[in-house]
């Protein structure tokens, strides 16, 4: 028996209740939890709409929705996984590199102590604080991101973060296995000519929303897995690799994406990597009256408990 | 020449006058009239989201977009047809099975005049109350279910209906025809193991969307028809079935759905059938800023009139 | 130094953390707690709009604005009080009379240990059952009801119960000294000329938002004072007492109401009063997209609190 | 009794049914009427905002909150009174000169059967034709506007009509008796400084909203009596009368309005005029999230039908 | 080095300044302009849904967010092109053909200037003077149509222009070479079953959404191709091509559409035809709350823009 | 005839071409200019809700209802000055310093040009760098604050710089006479009992909401009058002044405020001061659906244009 598990669905409507992620107990205790999910409500580097502060908010309300047993991966959760809601980790608004080392500094015992993090952004810049908390404890690992943009630029107005810079940064910080690393569905109009090689020229192997539709999507899950191996890795996942009809509450949507059926999938084919974390970041209320953005982030962070738990699954089953 | 038909569109534009279902007349006569749209404006069954008391004023205000002519089944339907609005039934605001009661009731003298209904919801636990009155003036009829969830659940803290458990109880009330009932697009999370082999347990063929994936949308058809053969039948279609993108205005959303134009096109495969009666549920107008939920719940309506027209002009034209 | 008290807003900012009303800690262990702040996400009793399940989610969610010291009353809550974020009360949709026994249940407990309650609704149907609770601990109370109907309809569609009707009920199960009770703020359209004087026939003293306009908000605070004297008293703010502009999101508004400054005001005056609990109700977010009746929800129940704390001030600067 | 009257409340509840103003019978039969709810779905003169074509649809739907016993004026409405929703005149989108035509031509009948009109706009433009339609069958008669702009401009763009000029227009073709007319509740920034002056010069009073401040309320009512005196009178009510904060929902709204209460106040001032139609213009339910402005509007047209009855009354308690 | 390009990004950030289409600048001397983005604020042409005049703002708003560089089609833009936005022209509410006549007139010198025109709608009525002002300059030219409707009617109302007819009166006008021309993504229910008929008895050739799912993308440019051959042609993209999903901003939405990758990829494909203009009508921002149709719009417009960069940059390497 | 002033509303309707403020011509040579308006879309300050930097473009957008008299102050503003839209101030997301360096510098230069400036916020942090260019020009300047909150508090999370700290930083750098210097308005809960005296420490006299309430508009007037004497003023209208009712799109609203019309009478009891500059400031877009915050807040912004054309108007008719 999970120590943490949500709340009971017949014991009361899964509307009712404190607002935490699948109603799972919210402790900051680290004893006996295998997963936590982590809010980071931070916007500090949005470059274009802002408001994704409020994202941990909005995919936590509707994320009651999400029931125990996972059909597809065919695991129980809570048979193999105790987790918890930690809350929200502090941030500086207006101080992006303040928050950058609150970030980093209060992630890290999460980490240290063996906890499996999920963090729900917050926009795309916070991907840069979690990376360094996590080589502090692993020293360099893969990435795989799923988004429309390589997020690779030189700066903005002469400063070195926002949400568009984070993994130039971690490359620079030797944060990262680049050579293990792979940016997929990138799409939409492009500063330069050059901005999808300036990712390029930084070892990341790029897979355009293009080249997907061209090989499909169990070829892509053969290029990841494959470009990964048996390294330890990190996903990132930008809700705007999804169409912006699927997910409308971005910041930067990009039109012609993929559907939240062939992103789901495509996490799902992450079964077998050797994760130490994730996020799913870029979520933005304000543009998502229907509230079908944080739907889909809190099935993206579903799928990744999922994997979890199929891996722990896996290790019993064996045993 | 029809009894009863739409305003003309060139006499008024189609944004004025009363809002009836495609502009047709309100009136509960039923003499002369083939087919009748019929509001069930109930949410006392919604287990998470609540307002589908809505849903038939958003599916009629939108309705007007229709035209007479369906191209694709080839029919103009008021030359077949003559239709009413018969406006909505009782319903009792947080007393459930009051409501079952009246619009078992209300419902059974449409059926028992030979007036074939398109009911609107509502929640999806209305079809319960439909399939009673259905039951009673012709026994137990098959079952076209589209939808993400079985809707068989065992009873919800401690009682035996809401929207998640009409199908279990109309099977236990012999209203239905197990054998010949099929339901299809079941997806997501689920609360155990076993919560689809329930469905199937009672005698229901389930397909999930998953298997419509691999099958076909001519495949499935073929599965609905083969399964329900001649026997009467009643679709009931949620529009959860179709993804969030194209529904997000409903109760309990999950993402990975079909499209519209998937919906649309099964909706169209059923030609052929003996249906008895339809409905749409699950318009949750409050989540559905653009209308688009409201003008496919309105369309769905619309193919099951084309069906009905499409039937009575096979006879004409027979004979 | 209390016990509990809210997360500290230069510790992290206010928008962040799981979302408890003020940032209390969420906690049902009773010991040591003063003041409990209660959802009750139930909207089985109402009669036109519906989704007042969702009001204590919006309530607590803005509610994070609130600050420690009430300026005007000038107290400092977190001096004299100890206050949790206690969760929600269980609650069974559709099931409008199960409602009511698991709220009553539900919350005797907390009543019983010395706990002031202070709920949030949920439709104004609510109140019957905290009523009940209340009574079986304190026997009959006195009754303040802020609201722009009195609430005390007959039935209707003939069942005894949805949010018209509580009062009444309320009377009749005599869990109310009506002798001691007021109603005040009533305005709009009745259903019939002696509506007002059911109420009153019930023993309520009634009036009307006329009146008060006429005698003004210092002579109706002494009205009250006199009508209640020293007898324990449950206050009960409906947020349609408030004109739509300040109030839109609530399910049956009343042009020509009240501003949010008056009636902060009038509840400040109840200071003096023998308050045994309160709620406020009626807060519907669907229909509130600038939040301003969440907002103003919060602070009636921040009023409240304050009350509360000013009270054991007294006490403390007396001794 | 009344032939016709609203749906019984205890019928089925106020969120049910096809959505006519108040739920009375959808008739165009004018036999036992005494009045008749006529939407003018035209926003063919709107000259900044649009959208005013939805407006009396989104009046309809919110006006089923309206009950049979105005308390104020304290009159049972269908004691005295027989009255029908009439349904939409039609109208000709892009061509304004038609819409009016088309108004003044199927408005005319209603009038000629001494049924007594309440019309809800569309946009202000729609005036003209009403008066059109009222001065064929009564001659030129009063005016009594509430209004934040005198809508007397010369003209826009090189043509004569839109919602701007319908006053100067009706004062040209000798429909009003000027020196009987009143506009009051003018203010915000003007084009010139003599565009009051514009309005004045026509022979209208102009009552601007500073010199009602100053003047109070039972001055103004009494200036409009003494102005109108016992001439046949027709009351135009546009919804920027009252401030953005209490009518969002318009086309060209003015800071500084005056309330709801204080409005619906002014319209029971006018008890005593002989009202020969009236009408609620500029709702414009795009910019009405909460529906507020729908809800004035709906009640200054309960308003009316209370006047209507007061009259009545009147008429039956003298004989 | 264009005469005018956008704001340089990194300079200020996307969300600041003055809201010009990909922030160029506004200006309305032609000299040393290769393209004008023109608003056309005009909805006096909308049968159903209105405010079709904010489609220009809401485009231009959210079009910041487009590069310098089109990957797909390898053209960064402004290495080739000078290109400012115009503004918008002049309309007349509620007057139509006033409004044909100022759009014509004020369009017609920046064609007969040699600036390739890209225009914003307004409702589709307006392509009509956009084309008699292209006709006035090049005489009779082909039209490539992106719709969802052939918008062909007879006329509305007893009146010759609307939204439902400019292509007929275009044709009848002999504005259009129609044996060149071609309609594309006809769908939904029709008025007649002779109404795509009328479309092709004026010698328009018609391609149906259900024609294009069997021929797949690349056929369907083939035969778009086929049909223009090098006759200047004017490209019109109404954007109810697209689902409802991806673009629920409009005003005759249907469903069962296509994407906008789809969409996209349609319109890159016209790549080699003698493009002499274009325009993308029918944003309707009240109905997209999320901004995905003003997005979408202002993609379609990008691509344009990539189509005429292209041009150019082949005959530089040619030269 | 002054150099620059809005396009002809008889030219084009309000609601066309490129949203300026009052559709003034968009250029930045100062050049026989009177007033600037001028975005500063920042909102790295904002410690609640975020997205203040689409205040500019929202009060730009709904500006254009503005007309040229103003006929309270009874002026016609371009009859005495030229204005423009300078466009925004550059900034810097997630780095508030450099927000602060740009603004100050790129804003000095409009000062030293003599132009006056108007500047639409963004959050109230802006104020201060608006400050620091000021008084380069000016040397230290009085304020006068219409405010909720005195925005005096001494840092938050160990930071000295958001829109809750600006006043007490300007005091601090000798950029106020803060003898002169009045705060208004301020009332909500506060985060300790002295939080208003650490305002008046600072030597800022502070005016609270219920002490206006009891000596009335014109009292408070005087006392302004009174304070600022005849010292060079800068004045800041942070919209939280006015209740949420009328400005429910802000960051950190009150309940208890004061009307719009209140407000905008407040703002013309200035005329007489020997005003500098002004900001509105904190409007936010996305809480403000039907836009009536920024339609105050354009009011705003046009009193104090009124003003200084009043201050014109003066000068001419004594010379």
């Amino acid at each position: 028996m999970p120590k943490y598990k949500p709340v009971d669905p017949q014991e009361s409507p899964r509307f009712s209740g404190i607002k935490t992620f699948m109603r799972l107990p919210h402790v900051q205790d680290l004893d006996g939890v295998d997963f936590a999910i982590i809010g980071v409500p931070c916007d500090a580097g949005a470059s274009f709409r802002t408001g994704q502060r409020s994202g941990p908010e909005a995919i936590r309300n509707v994320s009651a929705l999400l029931r125990h047993h996972n059909p597809i991966l065919d695991v129980s959760i809570f048979e193999y996984c105790s987790g918890i809601d930690y809350g929200d980790l502090p941030v500086v608004p207006g101080y992006i590199e303040d928050c950058y080392d609150k970030i980093a500094e209060s992630l890290f015992p999460i980490i240290d102590a063996g906890v499996f993090p999920i963090l729900l952004g917050g926009d795309h810049s916070i991907t840069l604080p979690e990376l360094r908390a996590l080589a502090k404890k692993h020293g360099p690992i893969a990435l795989v991101q799923f988004d429309a943009h390589t997020d690779t630029a030189e700066g903005y107005f002469g400063r070195p973060h926002n949400h568009g810079t984070p993994f130039r940064r971690a490359a620079e910080e030797n944060l990262l296995l680049v050579d293990h690393s792979i940016q997929v569905g990138m799409r939409g109009s492009i500063f330069s000519k050059d901005a999808l090689n300036n990712a390029r020229d930084l070892g990341f192997e790029v897979v355009t929303a293009g080249e997907i539709r061209e090989i499909g999507a169990s070829k892509l899950t053969q290029r990841i897995h494959k470009r990964v191996g048996d390294t330890k890795v990190f996903v990132t996942f930008d809700v705007d690799f999804v169409d912006p009809a699927y997910a409308p509450g971005t910041g930067t949507p990009e039109v012609g994406g993929f559907t939240s059926g062939e992103a789901i999938n495509l996490v799902r084919g992450l079964d077998g990597l050797n994760l130490v974390g994730c996020d799913v970041v870029e979520v933005l209320p304000d543009y998502d009256p229907g509230q079908i953005t944080s739907l889909l982030a809190s099935n993206v962070a579903y799928e990744f408990i999922s994997l979890l738990a199929l891996q722990k699954k896996c290790i019993i089953e064996k045993a």
